[in-house]
C-alpha cells in the first residue's frame, strides 16, 4: 500500500507504494482504511530528524509516520465488541498499557508505558492502519473529514483548555499556530471575558483575530510585546491575566508568561521548548503562588467527548478554517514544505 | 521597649531597649504583648542582608524584625469586635489590602498589595506589636507558648501539605529543616503510606526519622542520593512518588524532584532558590504531565484552623520537639549563631 | 423618606413617605441613595406573609423590605477606605459576621450568623439604605441601572451555575422564571452543548427559547413532560443530562430531576420547596451516584466578579430583556400584582 | 462444585454440592479458585428476598450469590495479559460495559449497564468463579485471607471516605456496622480531629470506640441522641460537624444528619433506606448550602489502590478485628443466622 516512511536518521521522509498492509495481530484490534490524515508539529520534527525523536525512532525504522487521521473500519478482530466494519472513526494513537497505576485509575494519558503509533510503531500516513478497539472513537457521520483528520491535535488544545478555569476569566495564549487558534476559540465559546494571543507570524495572528482572540500581539515587535504585558496587567485589582496557555515552546514566551499572569494564576504548558530554560522560581513561581500544569496527550476519552461536544457548541467553523491545504499523500513533500515555511495551518493528506 | 532591629544594609542586627512602643493607629487594630517569638529562615536572610530583602527593606529602616509570635492582647481599638484584652493570640503577619481581586475572593494569601510585618514594617522581636484585629488568631489556653511562638512557620508547612493529596500516597520531601520535619509528620498523620525525606545534615535527618519520615537520605552522599531516586521509583506500576514537596531551595533538590516524581504527579514548591534554575520543561514538566504549585504564606485563615486541628490529631509532640533553644531576647546573637551554624531547629525568644 | 414596609403579620405591604432616613452607625458603613431596586421572589413571599418569613420578621417589624438595588454613595463612615461619595454601586445584602468558621475561610455565603437586609433589618425599597463598606460592589459606569437593580438575583443564578460543569455538557433547567432564563443563557455562554428548560408558563418558556434554551417544555402538558424526560435520556451512552438545575421548588420538578439526570450527574438546588418532599434516596441518589448541592446566596465576592465578567462576555442583552416593568416606588402594588399574576419577569422600582 | 444458591423468590438460600463449574467464555476472562468469601448486607437482603432484589434476580434464578472474596487464579483465557495461574487475587464484581460515557471517562463505577456477579449472575459463594481479567486485583502475598475476603466492602467504606475532606475535620458517622467502623478508622488514619459515631447496638459501638471513634452514641436512648446532636454542634463558630457519613439507611439517621452538619458541610450517603424519606430541602439542603453525594460501588480501580495503601498506613488491625466468625461454606445457615441476629460483624466462609 501507499505510505510515508521515516527510513533513516537523515532528515526527510520517503514515499512508497510498497508498504506492507498492517495486520490485525490481536483479537481486540481493528483495521482502518484511512480517509484523511494531517501533519502534526511532531511530524515536522520527525522530518527534520530532531535529535530526541531520531534517537527514539532509531530502533523502529523504517516506520510509517502520522498519528492524526480519520477513516472507516475495514476489518475487526474476533473479540471486538463495539466497532463494526464501515464505521466512521478516528483513534487515539497513544497506545497505553492498561496495567500501570495511571491506566488503572482513569489517567491513561499518563501511562508510564505509552507507545505512540507514527513514532514508535507504524502510523497513519498510509492507506491502512491497525489500532486496538479500545482506542477507537466513533464519529458522527456529518463530521467533515477535513476536521476529523486532525482530532488528535484538536484534542491537545481541548485538553489544555480543560485544565484551566475559563468562564469570566481573562486568558493569554502564547503562540498562534493551529493550537493557539483553537485554544482562543475554545476560550471564547466557554465564556472567557477576554482572550489575548501572541505570535511572530502576522498571518497566524490574523486568523486568530477572526477566531476568538480579542487582542493579537506580534511580539517580534518589542513595543507590541511590551503592550501585551501592559494590557495583561491593566486591571489594577489583579495585575495579570487569570490564566496563561503556553503553546509555542519559545524561550521568550516563557519570559512573558511569568510577567503576564496574576498572583495565584494558572499556567498550562503544551508547547515544547527545545532546550532547558532558566526560571526564577522564587520570584515567579513560589511568591506568585502559581499553579503550572504540563499537558500531554488527551484524556482517554474525556477529551474526545468534550471536543465533539464543543463542535456542536460552535467550534466547527474555526476547525474548518484551520485546514488550509489538501494534498494527495503522494505530494507529501509539498505538504511538509508548507509547514517548514510556516505558510499554512493544517495540511491534510488523502491517501 | 526592648526590640531587635535591622538598622542598616550591613549584615547583622541590633538589640535596643529604647524602641518606641507601637501605637494603635486605626480603630480596628489591637496591641499585643509578646510572650514568645521565633526565628524564621527569612530572619536569618535579613540578618545576612540578603540582596533582595535588603533592597526591599531599605526604605523602611530601622525596622523591628520578626513575624512569628504569640502573646496577649494588651489594648484594643474602638471598632474591635471579637478580640478582648487578655486574649491569648497569635497573628497572621501578612497584612493584606482587602480590596484586590484575590482578597475579595477568599485568597488573601495572594493579595497583590501584601506588606509583611517584620520586613516592610515593625514586627514582633519586641515587647509589643500592633496588628489589625482581622489578622488575630485566638489560641486555646493550653497551647504551649513554645509552639504558639512559631505558628506562622507551622502554617507554611500546613499550607504546603494542604495542596497535595496525602492519604494512601507516597510522598518525598526535599529538605529536612523544621519545614520538612513538620511536613513529614503532617503526611503521616494524614494517611501517607510512605514518607521519604532528604537533606545533607545528619542531625536534621535524625529528627525527621523520629517524626514521620519512613526513610531518610543524606544526599551529600552520591550513593544515598541515587538510592533515594531508586526507592522513589521502585513501584513498577508508578515509577515515582505521587507527590514531592520541595522545602530546601537547593539546585540539586530541583534536579531530584523531577526524577523522583511519577507521571501525573504533584509538586509543591515552598523552598526559595537563591538563583534562577534551568529546567527541561519538555521532558520533565510537559511530557510528565506534572502539576506544580508555588506556595506562599498561609490561607487566611483556613490554614490556621487546619494546623490547630491537626495539633489535636497528633501533631503537637513533633512541634514541641522542633523547639531546640530558648533564649531571652537580649541574647539574640546567640540565637542567630545557632541558626547560622545549622545547630538547631527552632530558636524561641522570650522578650 | 419614601419606603415600602412590612408592618404586620397580615398579607400586604405599606407605602410610606415618612420612613426614617437610615443612619451610619459604624465607622465602616456607607449610606447609599437608591437609584433602582427590583422585586425578588422572596419579596412576594413577604407580601403574602409566608409562614416562615412572617415568623422570622415578627421581631423586626416594621421593616423596610427589598434587597436588590443599585445606587450612589451619599455618605461614608470615618473608617471607610475604598468607597467614595458619588460611586455607582450595588451591595451584597447578606450581612455576615466575619467571625465564624465559614466567614474566616472565604465562605461567607455560609455564615452561621447571617442577617439579611430587607428581611431581618431595613432594606432598599426606599430612597436610602445603609450597608457596611465590605458589602459594597463598585459598578462600571456604563452598566444599565435596570440591570444593576437586580444583581443580587443575577448572582443567585451565576452562583448556581458556577457549581456545575457546563462546557461540553447537556444541562436541564427546571423552572423558567428570571432565574431559569439567566441560567439558560449562562449555560450557553459557557459552552453547554444543549440546554433544556421546563416550566408551566408559555410566556416564560418563550423568553427562555430566545435566550439560550435549545428546547423548552411546558410540563403542565403530560406529553411534553414525558418528551422532556425522553429527550434528556436520548443519548444511549449516558441516559440523562449531565447536570440539572432546580429553580422552581415544585414537587413535580423534584420528581423530574431524578429521572432526567444521568448516573454520576450533578444537581444544583436553588428553588425553595414549600413543604418537605419525599425522595427515594436508595434508587435516585445512592445508586445513581449523584452529587447534589444546595445553593444559598452568592459567594463573597467571587460570584459578583463572575457575573460582571460574564456580562462582558455576552450576558447583558438577556439581562436587559428580563426587566419587563418599570414603576415608581409609589406604585408598588401594581408591581406586586404583576408578580402575583405571573405576568412579568423583573419589575424595577425607581424611588 | 459446592455453592450457595438463590433458587426461588422465597426467603432463604440453598447449599448444593452439584453446582456446575463456571467456564471461561471469553478469551479475556480468568477462572479463580475461591479461598475465602464474606457475607455482605446485600447477601442478607437476598436471603430475606427483599422486594427489589427478588424482582431483579427473578430472571436469573438459580444464581450463586456472593460478591466479596479472594482466591487463586486457576486458569486464564487466551487473551489474558497480566494475570497468571497461581496469582493471589480479589476482583471487582461490578461487571461494567466499557462502552458507555462513564466507562469511557474513568468513571466505571457509574456504568449505566453494570451487572453484579452474585446478583445478576453467578457469584463467589462457591469453589470457583469466573471474572474478566480487567476486574482482577492482584494482592500482596502477606495480606490475610480473612481481610482479602471482603475487600469489596472495605472498598465501599474507602470510596465513601474518599469523597469528603477528612484532615483537620470533625466527622460524624451514622451507623456502626462494619462500614461505619471502617469509616471511623479511616477517618482517624487520615487526620480527622474527632470522629463521632451513632448506632443502636452496644456491641458495635464498643468495637467502634476501639477503632477510631472518639465518641460513640447509642441513639436508641433519646438522651444520647440529643447529646450526639449537641456535641456535633458544640463549636460555636461552626455549629455542626464538617462532614456526615450515612451508613445505616435508617430514617432517624436521615433526621440526625441534617441537624448535626454545619452550614456548607459535606454529606456522603452509602446506607440504603428501605423506603422514600421526606426531607425539608428548603431548610436543610438549600439554605444550608450542603453538598450531598450518593456513593455506589468502588472507583475502578482507584479505590482498590487506596485501600491497599491505607492498610500499610495502619488500617489492617481494624480490618482483622472486624472478622468475627469463620465457617465452612456448608454452614452457611449458621453464618446468615449470626448476621440476621446482629451478633457478628464480618462472617467469612471457606469453601
Amino acid at each position: 500500500m501507499k505510505a510515508i516512511q521515516k527510513t533513516s536518521a537523515q532528515p526527510g521522509l520517503t514515499f512508497t507504494t510498497n508498504a506492507l498492509m498492517p495486520k490485525i495481530n490481536s483479537p481486540t484490534e481493528v483495521l482502518i482504511k484511512v480517509r484523511a490524515t494531517a501533519i502534526c508539529g511532531t511530524d515536522v520534527d520527525i522530518y527534520k530528524s530532531d535529535e530526541d525523536l531520531a534517537r527514539r525512532m532509531a530502533k523502529a525504522l523504517p516506520v510509517i509516520i502520522g498519528h492524526e487521521f480519520c477513516g472507516e473500519i475495514a476489518e475487526v478482530g474476533k473479540a471486538v465488541k463495539r466497532a463494526k466494519v464501515g464505521d466512521y472513526v478516528s483513534a487515539e494513537m497513544h497506545i497505553v498499557c492498561g496495567e500501570c497505576y495511571n491506566c488503572r485509575t482513569g489517567n491513561g494519558h499518563w501511562c508510564i508505558n505509552t507507545s505512540v503509533k507514527g513514532i514508535d510503531d507504524d502510523g497513519c500516513f498510509a492507506e491502512y492502519v491497525v489500532v486496538p478497539e479500545y482506542n477507537i472513537i466513533k464519529l458522527p457521520e456529518d463530521l467533515p473529514e477535513d476536521v476529523a483528520a486532525y482530532l488528535d491535535a484538536i484534542g491537545n488544545a481541548m485538553h489544555t483548555m480543560s485544565t484551566i478555569q475559563i468562564a469570566s476569566r481573562r486568558i493569554a495564549i502564547l503562540g498562534a499556530g493551529p493550537m493557539g487558534i483553537m485554544a482562543a476559540k475554545i476560550a471564547k465559546l466557554c465564556g472567557a471575558i477576554e482572550v489575548l494571543i501572541t505570535d511572530v507570524n502576522p498571518m497566524l495572528l490574523k486568523v486568530a483575530a477572526q477566531n476568538g482572540a480579542d487582542h493579537v500581539f506580534n511580539v517580534s515587535n518589542p513595543d507590541e510585546r511590551k503592550a501585551f504585558i501592559e494590557i495583561c496587567r491593566k486591571d489594577p485589582t489583579r495585575r495579570g491575566v487569570d490564566a496563561v496557555v503556553e503553546m509555542s515552546g519559545h524561550p521568550t514566551a516563557y519570559e512573558d508568561l511569568f510577567e503576564c499572569v496574576r498572583m495565584g494564576g494558572e499556567v498550562a504548558l503544551l508547547g515544547l521548548p527545545r532546550h532547558p530554560l532558566s526560571v526564577n522560581f522564587t520570584r515567579h513561581v513560589v511568591f506568585k503562588g502559581l499553579t503550572i500544569r504540563g499537558i500531554t496527550g488527551r484524556r482517554m476519552f474525556d477529551t474526545w467527548f468534550r471536543m465533539l461536544g464543543l463542535m456542536q457548541a460552535g467550534l466547527l467553523p474555526t476547525l474548518k478554517e484551520i485546514v488550509t491545504h489538501h494534498l494527495p499523500l503522494e505530494d507529501f513533500q509539498k505538504g511538509f514544505d508548507i509547514k517548514l515555511k510556516g505558510d499554512g495551518l493544517k495540511v491534510v493528506f488523502k491517501p
